[in-house]
């Protein structure tokens, strides 16, 4: 098999997603209106590795897969939401625009990411997926991007006194970041009614990769740029916050994120020749620039 | 069948809810101590709502419903948490002490706040019930707590530009309140395996109890004092909210609430003796001073 234009495939993907989400937002009423412009302009990550994940593993109806991957999107915008208020990181700039608490205040952007966070749980019940998958969707979300998950993850990075240590920087990354990336691969599975062996390996393989994800993100906020990101670099340092670079140096961390793009790359190639796809979005993450 | 004793039954199932709720925060990490800081010392009515409507309906299994009314106690407590904010209420004072945001600062308020709502659907997944009742559950919850109930009624709630007329009050009151009461009777329905239109028809009664517990909350907010509520009354007033007594006077707001208590029994009335107990916390949550 063949790679794959990858560049063209989540072009593709972003696309179909970006259409699902527009109906989901449409007719409803004035709070729907402020959550949608968070919605807009995503990179669409994790609903792309839903949707990977889907397809690698046989799964095709597509109105299977697309609620839950724009739930997953919908819980990322909310944790950048609730992220970038004035109590947290304080980013004024997201998605290429102004961030929700600059454009509808500090109220009305906590709310928004409250409702974006409800409507997921709504969407995975939505579509042609059966009881037991979205079910089972709804379990592993709702660890993934809880108090054990992004939230805890996201507890200890805006702690200032946490000791700067491998573990906690890994604490930190697996938590804030890694098991949501992971999950989404698993939602995939799920959805696709691969057998459990299967969903638990793609689960393992996300794992790195959402580390590599947070690795790059870390060094991003160095050599980024603010026009490719669509948000502010420089803030982690600002921060002082505990980073890949801050721990491992520039040239560390990039080397280490080399590695964990190997052990993902691995991981998937060990569940066969249909998730090479993985294998690329995988690369793709190591050398992205924005 | 007489009437039981509601003070008793109240204190009984009180227990039982706290008990459980220990349980779920027991060796866990240190952003679950901040959030079992505010779950601390509630009444328990949304829980208490399910499990009177899971024994009303014949279930007896309470390892069926007490996962599902904690859930609901968590996303209440969540929904306190950031109502309380600066940005929003800026409320000083819950629960009989400091709030969250003065307790632990913004940013951990608002994490220990989505990190509840989060562990609320991991709680819906707990327990003995089968996974088509839990999966309603969460179904209807996500729902009624979401950007078309709660979270929307919070944001008619804060804009102070809302018109002063009946519909948007009853708009406010029946999304901010009266649906999560609704959906906490409905739960206790659906666990407890109901026939869908008893499950209807309790939910429907309880967005009358659900009215009534608002217009008493407005009430008290003007002739309630601080100790017994545990919240700062009189904070309507300061932010010019619009309040049953602002539409319709004290005397108005009160006569209403006894229609609003009659329209509720007579849909509990409706469902059978067993249902008798809904009627008797009808008229406690009217005549409340707390």
């Amino acid at each position: 098999m063949k790679d794959i234009d990858i560049v063209k495939y989540l072009a593709e993907k972003k696309a179909l997603v970006d259409e699902a989400l527009k109906n989901y937002f449409a007719n409803t009423n004035s709070l729907f209106e402020i959550m949608h412009y968070s919605i807009d302009r995503g990179k669409r990550i994790r609903p792309i590795l839903a949707i990977m994940s889907f397809d690698a593993n046989g799964g095709e109806d597509m109105n299977i897969i697309l609620p839950v991957a724009c739930g997953l999107e919908l819980i990322h915008t909310y944790s950048l939401i609730h992220d970038d208020l004035p109590s947290m990181d304080n980013d004024d700039f997201r998605r290429g625009k102004a961030s929700a608490h600059k454009k509808f205040g500090e109220a009305m952007a906590i709310l928004s990411g409250d409702g974006l966070f409800a409507y997921a749980f709504e969407l995975f019940t939505q579509g042609n997926g059966l009881i037991q998958e979205k079910y089972s969707v709804i379990k592993s979300v709702s660890e993934a991007v809880g108090p054990k998950g992004i939230v805890f993850g996201q507890s200890l990075d805006i702690n200032n006194e946490i000791d700067a240590t491998p573990k906690s920087l890994r604490r930190i990354h697996v938590n804030k970041t890694a098991k949501f990336i992971a999950v989404s691969i698993k939602c995939g599975a799920i959805m696709a009614r691969a057998p459990e062996h299967i969903i638990d390996k793609s689960y393992n393989a996300g794992l790195y990769m959402g580390i590599l994800f947070q690795y790059t993100d870390d060094i991003l906020d160095i050599i980024g740029e603010k026009k490719k990101l669509g948000k502010t670099p420089g803030k982690d340092v600002a921060f002082g916050k505990l980073t890949a670079p801050a721990i491992y140096g520039l040239e560390g961390a990039k080397f280490r994120a080399e590695r964990y793009a190997e052990l993902a790359k691995t991981g998937f190639s060990a569940l066969g020749e249909r998730f090479r796809i993985l294998n690329q979005i995988t690369d793709f993450i190591l050398n992205r620039t924005f």
